[in-house]
Parts: structure tokens; C-alpha cells; sequence
């Protein structure tokens, strides 16, 4: 069976294995206070643009190991108690975490989206109608704006799209927060138009996923606004994902921030990806959403499917009719091109 | 300015004053544990038709302040940590609770409903989806149901309806929580099929509403399950719900179930409501939902509620095109006659 | 049976339901919106010494139904997520209130106290402790103070304590919250110093408490730090403190807040309070706080209270060795002097 | 400089890498069910007597990140709101974890402790008088009683001593924790007379912590109390510990479990931390704490302390005097005799 389930299935890229096994009997300090993390840390400003600042205005990077602990972190170190956090009703939040910013007390105030994108005009109706609600303290006001890029439907905000929805924000006085988790596959997709500087000044507070791009775990808070800095490691900590050994975390980002490593792992997995759908596009199959990154939703035609799961496994996404269903195929740093030509193979001889 | 903004417009109804006054000067012990709040419990309990019971399966009547109070303090004490509570997207905990039930930790899982009500299938479907869902440990499974009665639309559930509902919770083990905030006026409604027994017989624990039906405050949750009696006073007082001078709250539910008081005067209000909707409809006037109960969803043309407004106040509900606009009329048990009748004198006038 | 168990044992002084009665039938706005509350504001703020300010440095008062809910509210809308709050171990919000400050996601950062009071060193020294930590991000931080006046034990703060204590505060940046249950009792004590508009001035946000002091129910919160009203609607709405029927509250607070009404009910308890003691230590009683307010704490050998217990009722406090109790006898606006005779030629008697 | 701070300085033991690598590129689901989690699962319950058992009456075993989590996860999921946790004021949770349990709502319950231990007594008089109190529902209800073994000051219970805790919660209904972050340690530890079997007989829920004893990261939970069985990934899912590549945490407890390398490391540790503790005792230091495990606390006049600072360093724990200070001096698995020997000498050349 080769699987195309998810962009989590192996280990991790080799160049980390190995500064693992270079660096496992050094001694050093516990929780993200060692000389890794100090590295990471200057080589992930660097590549976002803020290699020359200094000062209080030079983003802070902190080092978590999953994804929600990461948003829960971020979320409740921010709203306070009356307030909610608006998100796409696909969402990673409001749909994947089993109630994990409700259990800090907030509401994810979930808004319609059929591509897993807000647009800045539905944010704005949202925040004014709440704000201008005559029942305004009865009702949850929102404290924040969530959006994920790329999209749990892989797809992508342009620049234009996410300028106008940080507009939106900052003119009610919202903190945005992007969901990078798979934010590598992002900014590799051909028709992206946003520069990882870009996008760590259209927001409040970002992170890079690594867990999905290459690392064995991790992702990178870059917290840009000033206002959130104050006692985050506070934050991290209390919601448990301050790492004893958390090196662990530094190492893994100095091996996929060397030599842009990141970017090389993101873009084979969008490469692949296309060439998949490429393929399938050719014989006639739809897609569900149109993505350009490394999650593409093929819809097929029962039969077929059954076939093709004899030999790959993708996850299921959702009936399109009775006799069709649309899955997930996710490629990653670690899909073998052999892999992708055996499926493409399979397919064309059905 | 006549007001039919709501149904908390007045004081109480003069038979709770009378009892205030009576007992004022009597030393009694705090929190609940009086002569007066012994006395409302078993007044209640035998109008929910538990008068010959004895042992451990005899409800508990339990007396808090206020509304948002009781459902946050229901359904924090019988919810895990993962779970949420189903409701209809109109449900009050939904949207008029400031995210009370979030702060609590637990997501709303609001289903859509155009008049309030959940439909038995919906909430199987619901239940089984997230039960069954592959991604089970990573989406918030429901804990139990909350519906209201009537709803937040004025409209009801009938015995079928209700006992539908009450057979998917017990068949999928979640309890049914309702939310009386307005029961009287429900059961007093024409169409109603419902007992006040009956309601307690097909739910695990509901409340029966004073402040909007002639109390100064005060709700009454009876828990009919054994299953969630056990400390919950204790959850009361952490929510804060837990009145020093519990005697006031006794005191009123003693005044308003003795003579079956409460009933008359939600009658009242459903009688005046029905008076005001015949004679709009006479009129021609189109509503929004078809409730028979003390809240009525007139849709004006704006020049028509301009005018009336000069004279009368009412909930704006929403606007349901460009030029007309639903609002909610509401009555009491301390709607007078009169005023009843300027307001329709009124509008025939224009 | 007579009872000194505490001080909400009646209903309210006569001109508050003189109030409720007069305005019964009146329509006015829900939620503290009305005429009543607002009245009841500006003499709150005459009676606090800020009869002549205008614009934003006015303070806000908020009035909510019980102290649990409003401590827990107040608390909750000031802190951050990592912070929790100092308080003597003895404080209400420590061991009386069902953990609803824990519920709320903080710790009670309790420390030990003899009197009930905490001292300016020994908070100045363990909020150093904590900033200093070399595992800063481990501990709990403290994020605001909280005493009560009078505290638990009856004792009160003298001018210079209360002052030594808000400058630690203000040193260190942690707002000072004073939870003013009984704060009538406090004022009227013979040995205090400070004035309504000295207390006000010595804190960031305090309450007067109405429960405890003549009136059915009801706390009045006031905020004199302008960073803490934001959305302060928005907390008692979502902690359940916002009634449906606001007005109860600014009644009940005009009518305390009329003539004087509320300090004279004050000194009232506080006289009688000092006539029993006089009389108790005059036959030798020890008392096992000494405090200058309504609440007073004789400790008695076990046959004296056997035979005092049947005809008084007090509240047990502690085992002081194994014949004595100290038990605590509360006086209020409503103890009659009669009673209080009774008591006096009774003990004189055994 | 030799650091001797703490037992998570290094990266993980050899063998683990060594697995890390031969897995690295296979394939394999997410989120704990694959076949590395099943065989460490298998491993665990085989190490901890239940080698033969099938059904429902096995223990489940599952994999959390780090400590801080594993406790919040474990507590969370087992408390109602109105509940706390019975812990040594020394407690990891009451101490350092930055107020995760209050995060979740709860109140941690400290009891005095001198050398980090509970006794059954204490704890039985803590329950007691909670549940017997006049207050009862005004005050915290004991839920749960949480200790550590070993404690944070090195020391271990006994059979007897545990086997009287148990008792006392048995007795009373609250289920026993215990937070095995260095279990191996103590089961290591010259004077320990109880097996892993037996600590698992001897409460409902414990730990075997993998971070501080040669694993890069990793908790495994081990559930013997069906009761608390029932959803357990969706709690972890929902604190954030529930890792995507799940199998690190199976592949790393597979090596610890075989050939009991687990064992094995720990014994190093205890050993080596035996020589150091001899070596100072025969030159007349004192200890603060009489701990047999990897943790020991020497007391050093400050002047001694200051030159050892030069080459070693160590953890502050607490000044015992104005000239002398404790530290902690911590071993591990990766702690190299070489280094022993180098303190011992130098020390004893001072």
C-alpha cells in the first residue's frame, strides 16, 4: 500500500536526523533557552525579512510541538474572556481540534466559506454587525481573526486578498493570526504571490509549520506585533508545549532553515502534487477545490475508487453524489517520485 | 411610550410582594435552605405530577437567579471536558449568553432551524456523524441536547415532536436539557399538547422560567435524573448562582404556584398576544414565525412602524426586505388590557 | 431561636420594598438600563467623592446580584491566562466560593494571615519572589491583589495598611481590587480611619456590598482604574450577573444610598456588635480576632455554649482546644436591641 | 563547564536514534495507531504484570509529549467543575507547571509537606473535613488526590505507605494519580521495595515518564481504573498532546521497553548519584533532603559553593542560611562517570 493520506507519515528529512545524532551528547539548558534555539531563531527572522533589525520591534520566535497547542496558545493568550475568534467554518479550530479554544472559554465564531477562505468583505459584515449589535454586551464580540494559509482545502489568499482582510482588521483593531502549518506548501504553489515577508507583515502573529514540511515535529511562532509578546513563554507553558528538551525543537529548524531547505521540501511536495492532478485532469476527473498546493481533492467515480484503494490509500473527504466521492491526496517532502508515476500508472489502466 | 419590548418590563405580580413584605422580619438560614424554598420544591413538584413520590427518584428542584446563569450552570455540571451541546442555531445559549457556555470550556453545536425548533432527525444525524466520524478523537462529540421551550421564536414543540427528540437522546445516551426561560407561556399556548408532567417525563432536567412569567427573578430547575443530582448545589455556588437569601427566590415560587398563579398569568399573556395577532391579522399583516405563544413577529412596511413607534416600543427582529421590517411584539402577565387596545385602536387608525 | 449566624438572616429595610412597591408597575428597560440604576449610580459616585467629575475619569458602577459572582467576575475580566491573584488564605474567594475563581482558569495565590489581613510586606515580598523566579515561565505570576474590607475575621485595614499595600501595587504594576461585601460594617467600625472616598482612591476597583447591609440583594462594583471598564457589560452578562430586571438593583441602591440609609444601617450592626462584646468581655470572654465590626468571634467553654446554643444560634468557627470554641456572632441592619438584651442577660445568667 | 541541573541536558539514548533512523522512511498513520505505538503499548503492560490479561480489564497506555500536559490531561479528564486535586504543596502541578490544572478550572489542594510526600493520614483528614464541613458546597470538594514518585525532592513512598493512600482514596471514593515523570528513578532507588507491577495495582492512573529518562521526549499513561478509560485520546487530542507523527513516542518507548533499558538507565543514574551523595557525606555535608534517587539536595557553605560554580553547575533550590546554600544535583542516564569523578576530585580538593 502507498499512502497519500497525509503529509505526516514518515519520519522526518535526513539532514535533521542526522544533527540530531551530531548534537545528542552536547549539554544544554532546557526549554528553548539553549544555542539552537538562539540559531533557529536568527536564521527564521532572517528569512523573514528582518535580518538587519534591532530592538524591541524585532519579532519574537518561539518553538511549540504541534499544531493545536500552537493555535490554543496563541488564541487564549490573546481574546479576552467575552470574546471569540473568527475562523472559516473549515477551519482547523472549529472543526479539527476537538473543542480546543472552547475548552480556554471562546467561542470560534464560524463564518460560511465553500473554498476554506474568508474574504475581507464577510469579516467586516461580521465585526460590524456584532459591534453594532443592540444587544452588543449579550452577544460574544469577536477579539481576533483566524485564517489558515494554505486552507484546509489547500488553497491560497493572494496578496490582495489577505492585504484587504489586514485592512479589515486593523481598522477595527483585531489581531490577525495565520495558521501556517502547512505554510511551506503555500508559498511554493505557482500561483502564490506572497513572500514569507510578506506575509509576516499582513499579520499580527504567524507560524511556519514544520511538523508537516519535514521536521519530526515543531512549529515556529513569529509573534510581530508587540502587544502579544509580553509573557508568551508563560503562555507556552501552561498550555504544555514548552519542551523539556527543547532544542529538539531549535535543531529541527536550524537543519530546514539552512540552505532553505524548507522551501526545497515544500516545493517537491507541490511539484508532485501537480503532477498528479495533471494527470488526472487529463483522463477527465474534477476536483473538488481548486488547489495549487500539495493537498489536491479528486472526485471519483465509485468503482474506480475501489480499485485504485487496493493499492493507495487517500483520505476520504466527503460524497459528492451517490456514486462519486471526493478524497484527499497529500503529497509531502517525502513523496517518492516513484510513487506518484505508479499511481499515475495504476489510474491510466484502469 | 406603551412597551412591548419584552416580557421583563415590570416589577412582580402583587401576590409576591404581599409574601415579601409578610416575611420580611423572619429569620431564616441562607443559600436555599429555608421553609419557603421547602415549601416552593414541593409546590412544584406536584404540579410537575410527582406529588405521591417518595425516595431516591423524586426529582430535585433547585432555585437560581437568572437564566443565562441556570443553562450555563446545567450543562457545565453534566458535560466532559471533549463535549458540546447541541442546539438550534436560534438557541439562546447560541447567541444571547455572550459565550457564557463556551467560558464554561464546551462549543455551542448549533444545528440551522428556520423557526427555532430541532427536528428529531437533524439531531440523529448530527449525533451519528460525529460518532461515527473517522476523525472521532478530533472533533468535539456531543454530550447532550438543549432545546427551549417555547423557543427564542415563540413557537413549540409538540408532544410528538418532543418525544421524538427524547427517544434519539435516550437511544445515543445523551440527556435532554430544556430550557423553560418561557415555559409557562408555552404550556398556555391553544395549540399545546403538552402537560407540565409531560415535559418533566420526556427530558432529564428542564427549568421553569419565573422572571419572565411575574417574578421579580428566579428560574427552577428540576432534575429528573438521577444521574446529575449529585452535588449540584455545589455547582450553583461556583457559578455564582447561589443567592444569600435564598428565601426570596422560595418565597416567589411559593406565591406564584400556589392557586396555580403561574399558569394564569402566562394565560393571560398568550390570550392579550393572540388578541393583537388577530386584529393584524385582520389587517393583513404577515409574520415572521408562527408562534403561539406570548411572542408575535409582526413584518410592517417602515412607514407604518414609523408611525407606530411614536406610541409603542418593540424588539427590532430584522429587516426582511428593503422597505419592511419584523419586529417582536411581546406580552406579559402584566400586559394590560388597555394598552392592548391602543395599540390595535391605533393601528387600524393609520 | 434567635440567630447571630450572619448578616442576610432578614429580608431588606422597609424602605426598600417601600421602593419595590411604588415602582411596581412601571415599564422600564432590563439589564441596568433605567432610570433607577442610573440614579442609583450618581449617588454611589456623590457617596464616593466624585460628585463634580465629568468625562472618562469618572468612575463606572456595575451593579451585579451576589459577591461570589461579582468577585469571580471582576477577577476573570482582569487577569491574564498565566496570572492568578493574591489573596490571603483566609479571603473569601479561597475558601468560600466553590473554586469559582479556579473555575475561571486561576489560581489563588494564597498567603498566610493571622487576622484575615495581608500586610504590604509580605505581598511585596512574594510578588518578587515570583518576578524573580529563575523559572519565571513555570510559576504562576501575579496579575492583581485582592483583600477584603472588612476582612473574614471582622478585622479592617487602617489608612496607612491600605496605603502601604496600593503602593506595592502601583510599584509593581498589579491593580488592587478590594472586595467590599460588608464594606458598610468596615466604614462604621469605631477604629477606622478611612472614608468611602479614601477606599476609592486606594484601589483600582472595589464593591459595596448590599446583600450583607440592608438590602434583598446586590453588589455595586465600582471602577476607578480606566483600563479595567472596557466591556465590563460583557463579563457580568457572560458570568450570569446581568439581571433580566435590572432595575431591582438601582432601587434597591437608591434607597440605600437616600439620606444616608446604607451607613446608618452600618452603624446599627456595628453598635450592637460592640454591646455584646462589651458585655462578654466583661465577663471574661476571650474573643479570637479582634475586630471592630459586625462580626465578632467569642470563644466560649463548650458546657457555656451547649447551654447558650439553646436559645441563640451562631456560626461554629473553629475548635480552640478541647473545651473551648470560638464560634462567630453576627450582628446586622436587623438585629433588635431586644434581642440583643436577651442575649446579654442570658449569658449573664448561666 | 559539567552541568549537573537536571536529567534532560543530553538528547536521548543511542538506541533510540537507532530506531529513529531504520524507521525513518516508512509509512505509518498518525496520531498513535501505528504499529510502534501497539508493540511499546504491549511492552508496557507486559512491564507492568499484565502480561497474560485480555478484555476489558486491561490498561490502556497512551503516549503524551512531556509532563505538564500528561498531568493537565489525566486531571482534567477525570475532575467535575466543583472539584480539586489533593496534592503536597511541593507538587510539580502546584508549583511549576504555571497554573495548567487551574487552567482547566481547578483548584490544586496543597498540603504541607517537608520532604515533598503526602501521608494517607493527612491526606484522610484533608477529605474529612471537606465533605464533613458545615460549608460544604461553598468550598472545594476533593476530586482526585494527585502524588509524585518520586516526589520533586528525590524521595519515594513505600509499599506500605502507598498501599495506605490508596486505601484512604479507596475508602472515599477518589481515584489515586500518580505522576511517574521519573518513575524509573525510584524504582531504581536502593531502598524501594515496590515493583512497577506493584504501582500499578496501587492506583487508578500513573505515568512512566520517558523525557527525563533517556527518551528525546515522551510520557506513557498507563489507565488501570476503567472509569477513566472512556475517551481518553479526545481529552488529549483536545490539551494538545496528541502528536501527528505518533509513532516517535512508540518508537522511542519500544526501545526503552526492550531488553528493560528503561531499567537500566535509571539504575545508572541512581548509581551515580549514590557515588556523588557518598562522596560529600564523607566529607561532612549535610543534605536538605534524604533522597535515594537521581535528585540530591547537598547544602554548600556559600564559598564552596561559589569555586564548584566555576566547573559545575547545578540547580539553585533554596538559601538554609545566610552562608549556606542547597542546590540540587541531578544525574541521568547520559551522566558520564568521568564526570563524577571530576566533581569528586575537585571537590574534595577545595
Amino acid at each position: 500500500m502507498i499512502k497519500f493520506d497525509c503529509d505526516y507519515l514518515e519520519g522526518c528529512h535526513p539532514a535533521i536526523l542526522d544533527l540530531l545524532i551530531k548534537t545528542n551528547f552536547e549539554q544544554t539548558d532546557g526549554y528553548g533557552c539553549d544555542k539552537y534555539c538562539e540559531k533557529a531563531r536568527k536564521l527564521i527572522l532572517e528569512a523573514c525579512g528582518f535580518a538587519g533589525k534591532r530592538g524591541k520591534n524585532v519579532p519574537e520566535v518561539h518553538f511549540l510541538v504541534g499544531g493545536t497547542q500552537t493555535n490554543t496558545t496563541v488564541i487564549a493568550s490573546i481574546l479576552r474572556p467575552h470574546q471569540g475568534v473568527i475562523s472559516a467554518v473549515t477551519g482547523h479550530i472549529n472543526v479539527h481540534e476537538t473543542g480546543a479554544i472552547e475548552s480556554t472559554g471562546h467561542k470560534v465564531m464560524a463564518l460560511p466559506s465553500q473554498d476554506g477562505k474568508l474574504t475581507a468583505k464577510q469579516v467586516e459584515k461580521h465585526i460590524k454587525s456584532c459591534v453594532n449589535d443592540c444587544n452588543y454586551e449579550h452577544i460574544v464580540q469577536p477579539g481576533m481573526v483566524y485564517i489558515s494559509f494554505p486552507t484546509e482545502n489547500g488553497t491560497i489568499y493572494s496578496k490582495s486578498e489577505l492585504s484587504a482582510i489586514y485592512d479589515v482588521c486593523r481598522k477595527y483593531g483585531l489581531p490577525l493570526f495565520i495558521d501556517g502549518a502547512r505554510l511551506g506548501y503555500g508559498l511554493a504553489a505557482e500561483e502564490n504571490d506572497l513572500t514569507l515577508s510578506e506575509i509576516a507583515s499582513l499579520c499580527d502573529i504567524f507560524y511556519i509549520g514544520g511538523t508537516k514540511t519535514g521536521a519530526l515535529f515543531g512549529e515556529a511562532v513569529v509573534i510581530t506585533n508587540n502587544a502579544f509578546k509580553k509573557d508568551f513563554r508563560c503562555m507556552i507553558k501552561q498550555r504544555g508545549g514548552m519542551l523539556a528538551k527543547g532544542r529538539l525543537l531549535g535543531i529541527q529548524f536550524v537543519a530546514l532553515f539552512t540552505d532553505g531547505l524548507y522551501f526545497k521540501l515544500a516545493r517537491h511536495a507541490v511539484d508532485t502534487a501537480e503532477k498528479i492532478k495533471t494527470a488526472l485532469e487529463a483522463k477527465g476527473v474534477k476536483f473538488l477545490f481548486d488547489s495549487p498546493t500539495n493537498q489536491i481533492f479528486p472526485i471519483f467515480p465509485d468503482e474506480i475508487l475501489e480499485k485504485l484503494s487496493k493499492k493507495f490509500s487517500f483520505s476520504f473527504w466527503e460524497k459528492t453524489d451517490e456514486r462519486h466521492t471526493a478524497v484527499r491526496i497529500c503529497t509531502s517532502w517525502a513523496t517518492k517520485d516513484e510513487d506518484i508515476e505508479k499511481l499515475i500508472d495504476f489510474f491510466n489502466r484502469i
